[in-house]
């Protein structure tokens, strides 16, 4: 494979070399604080014996396996601990393809990019499936698109970049269909902490041996650089996955386990819905300049993004340094995130001058 | 895949429950400190501002790859810092196999039994290629091995398990043959800083574009649970593993990244001296046992095994066992090395109590 580097490095960059300021809205890195338990943990760890600091079980020190699978109400035997979501995805993705049922990922459009890529890695075809306006799931389209060919159905729920939450009742439609055409769904739900609507329900409340749950720790504790994620693999599956994570990685990092172990014990609930209260001002006050701005936008329920589309200004790479240089704010163009959105620019709310970059963005388009 | 259960969780679990007190000498982890300046970085990441718990660049903190380069006398953007040696390797072989230059890997046996279990998960076929008695490399075996159908041959130096230090001029004519049949040539040297011969060359010195390096800090600084390692491509290569660890991993962990980066520019070369020492006394201590035992065995030249053969006792699971049983000492059978050394016990010195395991062993086969 041919090194590519990400749009979203190349923006960053062209951001980070610009002649004035700019308001870095591309990254999806939390800009809030971890919690105290997960600095505290790791000052506790950097005084323990040297065996603590040796191999973890190869999926997971047990204690966080544990907690992970009491709060997502499985058995523990089913979650694999891996470096970061990314790594779950990867695993998931993995093990539909190496079922040799089909070959084809459907993937939502718009996508996260590394979906496709990692399709790609692992010998697969991506097909893109529209989703609704205003992001939610055409279980129809999936059902059209599915055939014998298709292995993997991929969603992913608060969803990046449109910021919609599907529907339980619908992600059960599209398990059926998956169902009829033997393939596997993988639910990525890393965001599932940051859902605005409290209407959030993770796949796994389907009870369905066709479903495979990613998530993890980088989003809910701010700590994206620790890679410590997850997957809870229905029985039949996780034997791939552990062999899988076991042959690439050996093991996840222990610091970062032992750290993200501690802060899940410790860390109340407030914390938690201190982060969303956050956002969910931001989105608010960045929408409000939207409408000022005369932009059409997804209002997010979930997730960190918020799409907007400028009436004459489509987001393509070429308009988006533009914005850097004449508006001071960068996003990510929506070509980013395959063919659906490619008007559209997604700005990540992860920067406390949000509501800055929004009234940058009324005097830049504002009437 | 099916999940198999490594021979070594098996042993270690069967001396754990054992009703006597047992040395173990089965695992790879090191039982020393590790480098002051290590904790130190480790505490000082726990307070640092919130973006320093956020992504590292995928392929590695900038100050460490650097550091790295510097050391091994290459130019950074040929380091991709990986999630442990495991991913570098995993990532080399990939590599290679993605070429398009054939499905079979040459393997040294004894093998480290990852390595098999890597090249199964990425379509190829292992050929066992015998090493010498001693454990050095035979380059005609490899010579008579190798044909159109091989894409790599991985060597491992200092090796596990033999503790054979491969000569630079056997490794140059490896590559030769690798030359020959359009394979590349993964060495992999994480063992580098344990060479008790001080004639270690790294496969660097060859500046070959068929020699792929890879390494990692957690034997050197006793870390085997930080899972930071790397890979020093070919610049034709690089593109590729810098993709492939992108879409598998992100990023690794960049707590562990920190603590390593400042071992790494802080530790004076007496750290790694002093943990060489300790090992060639327990080398020397526990082979003179093995003397006295009647054993054969290699003295090992690296690493931290030693490979031994008692008359009339082969290395089956079912005698390591009995050895836990009746005489209190966990080693490894030699068949989970491949097939040439099925009669023999692999013992890791990575125990303070190596010369009371050498004892248990005098007094169990000594006459």
């Amino acid at each position: 494979m041919e090194y590519e580097e990400p749009k979203f490095f190349h923006v960053m960059q062209y951001a980070a070399a610009a002649d004035r300021d700019v308001i870095d809205m591309v990254s999806g890195n939390p800009d809030w604080e971890p919690p105290t338990a997960l600095r505290e943990a790791l000052r506790e760890y950097a005084d323990l014996p040297t065996d603590a600091f040796q191999y973890p079980p190869s999926e997971g020190l047990l204690e966080l396996r544990e907690s992970i699978a009491e709060r997502r109400n499985v058995d523990p035997s089913r979650v694999v601990v891996t470096n970061g979501t990314g790594e779950a995805n990867y695993l998931a993705m993995a093990r539909a393809f190496a079922r040799d049922a089909g070959d084809e990922a459907l993937l939502m459009d718009p996508v996260y990019p590394y979906y496709p890529g990692k399709v790609n890695m692992l010998g697969g075809e991506s097909t893109l499936v529209p989703t609704e306006r205003d992001g939610s799931l055409d279980v129809a389209a999936v059902r059209e698109a599915a055939s014998a060919d298709t292995a993997l159905i991929a969603l992913n729920t608060p969803n990046n970049p449109t910021g919609a939450v599907y529907d339980l009742d619908a992600v059960r439609e599209v398990v059926a269909v998956a169902d009829d055409v033997d393939a596997l769904v993988m639910a990525d739900e890393v965001y599932d902490h940051f859902d605005l609507t409290g209407e959030f329900e993770s796949a796994l409340a389907l009870d369905s041996d066709r479903v495979l749950v990613t998530s993890g720790f980088s989003k809910s504790m701010a700590i994206t650089g620790f890679r410590v994620g997850y997957g809870v693999f229905p029985e039949e599956h996780v034997g791939d996955a552990k062999t899988r994570h076991m042959l690439v990685n050996v093991a996840g990092a222990r610091p970062s386990q032992y750290a993200v172990q501690h802060a899940l014990a410790e860390t109340p609930p407030d914390y938690y819905a201190a982060a969303r209260d956050l956002l969910r001002e931001r989105a608010d006050a960045f929408t409000d300049a939207l409408d000022a701005a005369g932009a059409e936008y997804n209002r997010p329920e979930g997730a960190f993004y918020v799409l907007a589309r400028f009436e004459g200004f489509p987001g393509t790479m070429a308009n988006v340094k533009r914005l850097v240089d004449e508006a001071g704010v960068a996003g990510m163009p929506g070509d980013a995130f395959g063919t659906a959105r490619d008007e559209w620019i997604r700005f990540a709310l992860v920067t406390p001058r949000a509501v800055e970059a929004a009234e940058r963005l009324v005097d830049y388009f504002g009437d």
